[in-house]
């Protein structure tokens, strides 16, 4: 049985295998974490912090009982998807292009993290999670919610938040921004690297989209490599057969974004944000969440065209 | 905010929605118990026996709040189903068909009956169900276990079935029996009727499939009407647009099923079960539950052709 979290993981995918993986070895239950794509900044960031080894790339899950955290589309998950035998799966998202044919346990809560929902199971288990999950766990929710400031962050994600920082002895404001802002070192990276790092893809009708995210602490000077990367954008589009490619530059400390766009269709985007593009850039003034602030409204724009 | 179960409703799909929406009321939340289809006769008996009345009938969930009970899949939910907005999913059915736009709750067990997690949510709330409740969550588990024979029957929905008698004051076996039987009371219906009774229809890859099942405790009597039986099955593949239509009638005593199938592609279903048509007909030995014993077997000969 393998655990494992999106393509492009972030945080909570990685910690979520990994924690879930853990539970399960509590409950007398055999499972293994598995990651299907390259670690971000601060995800290596968390696990050196607390010295936990990254889990094991899988290229292929067919013929594996698999469990799924942190995402269901079948355009995020692992190939092979077809071949495997979905035992469960543990979600925060929208539920949409997910078809098996065997009933199954599958768990998805409107919170901020899949974390928050493992921290539940922790719970009804009665099982308390060691300092080494909490600090995991906690790490994925501050991820996830931006240090609660993210609009998919609810009252359940604000309380487990405080009670595993308890638990794994941090300060979580202190911890958390250290953690965020090593999420943000990315001049090491090339265009198509920062592209791929948080890139997923979404279908609506029609209309396939490649949304990618990055976090930072000064735009500007990822805005310096604009040109650039339009033109990976563009072998994005290409390679990845998408309407269009929107690149999400979020400021963790302001909370606003800025959308770098390239591609057709691009009147949904103008309609989605109720804003004009102007050079491949359109301003997102207080959206940080690509979940609840960037997919349902151009959900809906693609709809009501 | 209102609450139903699929089409061609069954006991679970009729009183699942009842007891969710009390449990709802419990917690201080208005919530009304909905339905889009009519009742079958073991459903009627259920709701004679407890003095309950039959939920709503809607036509259309258009701009409603919507919790989907004991199903998920879009051919199986009400018209309308987009201009909603899904709060909730319970279901113990695989997931598929299933696309919504925003984060939702939803909770599916691979158990026997969508009753046996709400007792689990009973529990999980700390609120003891009346003996009403109780009644109407045994009455769908007996139902959907076949008295606790169908291999969908997990030893959960054997503890909560025996639990809820406890609190309903019934004698299991006796109350079941009694049960079971009045939904084999079918001799009033037309065979279109029995074709509608318990319908769903369900997609795989390009093929689109009529499945009914009917209880029986003498499949004789069903066999009878065999012709008429298969006039009114091209008439429903004709509004149905479906490949081919298949009536399963499965005896509750001996716990054996024959099928009776009409249309194009029924080399899948001679394949699924290894068993010749003869004369539009399929033995289908110790064959009782369409979810485990009928969909994944037709399911797999149809990716495998």
């Amino acid at each position: 049985m393998i655990i494992f979290g999106h393509k492009n993981p972030d945080t909570d995918a990685i910690c979520s295998a990994i924690v879930y993986s853990h539970l399960k070895e509590d409950l007398g239950i055999k499972a293994v974490a598995k990651r299907i794509g390259e670690l971000n900044e601060e995800t290596k960031f968390v696990l050196k912090y607390f010295g936990v080894d990254a889990p094991e790339y899988i290229d292929n899950v067919a013929g594996e009982s698999i469990i799924l955290v942190d995402h269901n589309e079948r355009t995020q998950t692992a190939d092979g998807f077809e071949e495997a035998k979905v035992l469960e799966v543990i979600d925060h998202h929208r539920v949409a292009n997910f078809n098996v044919s065997d009933p199954l346990y599958m768990r998805v809560e409107a919170v901020g993290c899949t974390s928050t929902i493992l921290f539940d199971m922790y719970r009804e288990n009665n099982i308390k999670p060691c300092k080494i999950m909490a600090g995991l766990m906690l790490s994925a929710i501050i991820s996830d919610t931006l240090l609660f400031k993210s609009p998919t962050c609810t009252p359940k994600d604000v309380i487990a938040g405080k009670e595993l920082a308890k638990i794994a002895g941090l300060d979580l404001k202190e911890y958390g921004l250290e953690m965020l802002k090593a999420g943000t070192n990315l001049s090491s990276k090339t265009e198509m690297e920062l592209l791929n790092m948080d890139m997923k893809i979404f279908e609506v009708e029609d209309i396939r989209m490649s949304i990618a995210q990055v976090n930072s602490v000064n735009e500007d000077e990822m805005l310096e490599r604009k040109e650039k990367l339009l033109v990976e954008m563009k072998n994005l589009m290409e390679k990845e057969k998408v309407n269009f490619v929107m690149f999400v530059i979020t400021n963790i400390l302001t909370n606003d974004s800025v959308g770098l766009v390239s591609g057709n269709n691009l009147d949904v985007v103008e309609k989605a944000f109720n804003e004009k593009i102007n050079d491949n850039m359109i301003v997102l003034r207080k959206v940080v969440s690509r979940k609840k602030q960037v997919v349902p409204p151009l959900t809906d724009a693609i709809k009501n065209r």
